[in-house]
């Protein structure tokens, strides 16, 4: 099953669309901000370009989309009033799957856009260019030396395809009742996921190793775990309770019980020991630094809730929205549009009850490297 | 009202769409098939870059979308392989305004693109790198000496916005019952609408001026015209049975007279004295060459139609559908979407009694540039 298929953020503007709930990502992006600022400074102090080209990659479709690229703009533009030097031409690419929601991305997002870095900046259309890239990063998508930055946030967790050998050789589902790694997966299970994760990562920074110079960058963001352990609940929590619900369904009749059975996400968390081990046995890339970064589940940012007290029904429904606006594409292609509704109404209370003793956290893990020269 | 709002061909892939109705426009394309050929190859014997960036300006949605770039890739594959030469890396980018349909052009179109060149002609991934743009040609689209070679075809006679001045200082339509240009047309619609196309046509070659470092090409294919006279039948009759069919509508009382009379289309066939003038004018482009192509109203390619019978029911079908895959979208905006299939079934018998002694042609304007050093 090729993820290019069917894996894509919901589309449009409604209610359950990522436009509309996205916030999580929103809050990592936020929190990486001064890194993105000091590499993509550090860069142009380096040799000051007069054009900077830049890749998001997995940049969706909603208010997320422009956000990093206009931060950059943003930091940008400052640094070049502080030093009188002109603002270089900015060459911006937009990369998600086909599946992405390009037309709400140049319709309506692209207009105000240019008018608010116009407005605010005085950066006009002659000097920021922006296209579109439809294609999956576990290949290439750019032409050689073209980029000098790459940025990824909340996409390299997604695997290439649900990993092979999730099945004996007859064919019998090894996961059964389960979507993703948990404690009672059986050893080949765990194995073919990590398997897949390296060949996927690998594949990865080779691919933008030929697209970026000696001294290129990139600023990578994903989900991943402090834990050594890869089902540890600090990583797939959100999965189990999704599980959980699944099974619910089953019991209930409306889905099959072979479908949940057969049924596994195209997701790896990685820990910060795997990601160090890829990247050093690809070679490409010298990793110049990693942070790990706490985000709640529900993508609030009051980091010292756990002492007070917190709307429960609130935050698991903005927990839901956000799980059923990266999932639906998949759940629906394998399940039916029909019991995504029901799905996601138990997926909330069971959400509500993993909170109750406070709020789930992502790990997301920021990676900085130097393509080495 | 600004072009970019409503001009854009019919998306998706139904009865009505363009990529089911673009016929006419394919074969424009084949015919200068021969003249893209001959500069493209020209432009790569000069210098052998390694990497050729090129820009396809309203490119659409449809099976032409890819035909020019698919051409393109295809001569250079035989150059490169007479050569001895490894094939240059491509960087094509596909251009149109922001309600282009791009979403099936990523998602429909580009996974056979790549299948096809990789199986017919051994060219991968990671040879081919397409890009999206979403923007008004009449402005900056790429960044500085960017592009190699620029290509447009049946674009270029849309202007940027209907031409102003087509109202008295009253506000009163000076060119009522009319959508374009006709014998009876005031001489200030003339001049309206000739100034409109100059200053749309020079800021478009500014632009493209900047985009493309010296020696850089472009071909171009609009329509236009012989005749010097901007009303002459032969650029004006097709859009003069439309609005015989919704100055009938009117008389029925389907539709408002005032809506009719306050409608201009934001369209322009230039003749070659016109077009000659003004790349003078603005300096940029040295002119090498230009060629007249008469085409079928229906698109078909059968030259010596004229000494056969043909069925003119199913030539003026296709006529119809052609110009309503171009036009829905604009006269939806001023009339609304219930008037459509009515309008286009009067213009269909319109059409059949205009092509009764034969078929209708637009003269199509071939030219080709190149940047002055």
């Amino acid at each position: 099953m090729e993820v290019q298929q069917f894996l894509h953020m919901n589309g449009g503007e409604g209610e359950t669309s990522y436009a509309n709930n996205s916030t999580l990502q929103r809050t990592a992006i936020t929190k990486v901000r001064p890194i993105v600022e000091e590499v993509i400074l550090d860069l142009y102090c380096t040799s000051f370009p007069k054009k900077l080209s830049i890749a998001d990659l997995g940049c969706s479709s909603g208010p997320n989309t422009l956000f990093v690229i206009s931060h950059i703009i943003d930091t940008m533009e400052k640094k070049c009033r502080q030093l009188g030097h002109p603002l270089p031409e900015f060459q911006m690419f937009l990369n998600d799957l086909p599946g992405n929601d390009f037309n709400t991305i140049f319709r309506y997002m692209l207009p105000s856009f240019y008018e608010k870095i116009n407005v605010e900046k005085g950066v006009g259309l002659e000097q920021c260019f922006l296209a579109g890239v439809a294609g999956s990063f576990y290949g290439r998508l750019f032409p050689s030396k073209s980029l000098h930055f790459i940025h990824s946030s909340n996409s390299l967790h997604w695997l290439s395809q649900v990993p092979q050998g999730l099945q004996d050789e007859m064919g019998i589902p090894l996961n059964k009742g389960r979507i993703y790694l948990a404690k009672t997966s059986p050893p080949s299970v765990f194995k073919a996921y990590f398997a897949q994760f390296q060949r996927d990562f690998s594949l990865f920074l080779k691919s933008r190793s030929e697209e970026v110079p000696g001294d290129g960058r990139m600023v990578l963001i994903l989900c991943g775990r402090r834990n050594s352990d890869p089902s540890s609940s600090e990583c797939s929590s959100q999965w189990e309770l999704l599980a959980q619900a699944l099974n619910d369904l089953v019991s209930q009749g409306a889905i099959e019980k072979e479908k949940v059975d057969s049924f596994n996400l195209p997701y790896y968390a990685p820990s910060i020991q795997e990601l160090e081990s890829t990247i050093e046995k690809e070679g490409s890339f010298r990793l110049d630094r990693f942070e790990v970064i706490d985000i709640n589940w529900d993508g609030s940012e009051d980091d010292n809730e756990e002492t007070f007290e917190f709307d429960k029904l609130a935050s698991a429904q903005n927990v839901s929205k956000c799980i059923r606006a990266v999932s639906e594409s998949m759940l629906a292609s394998q399940f039916g549009e029909v019991t995504i509704d029901e799905l996601f109404r138990r997926y909330e209370q069971n959400v509500v009850q993993y909170q109750s003793d406070g709020k789930g956290k992502f790990i997301n893990l920021v990676i900085c490297m130097t393509r080495k020269g």
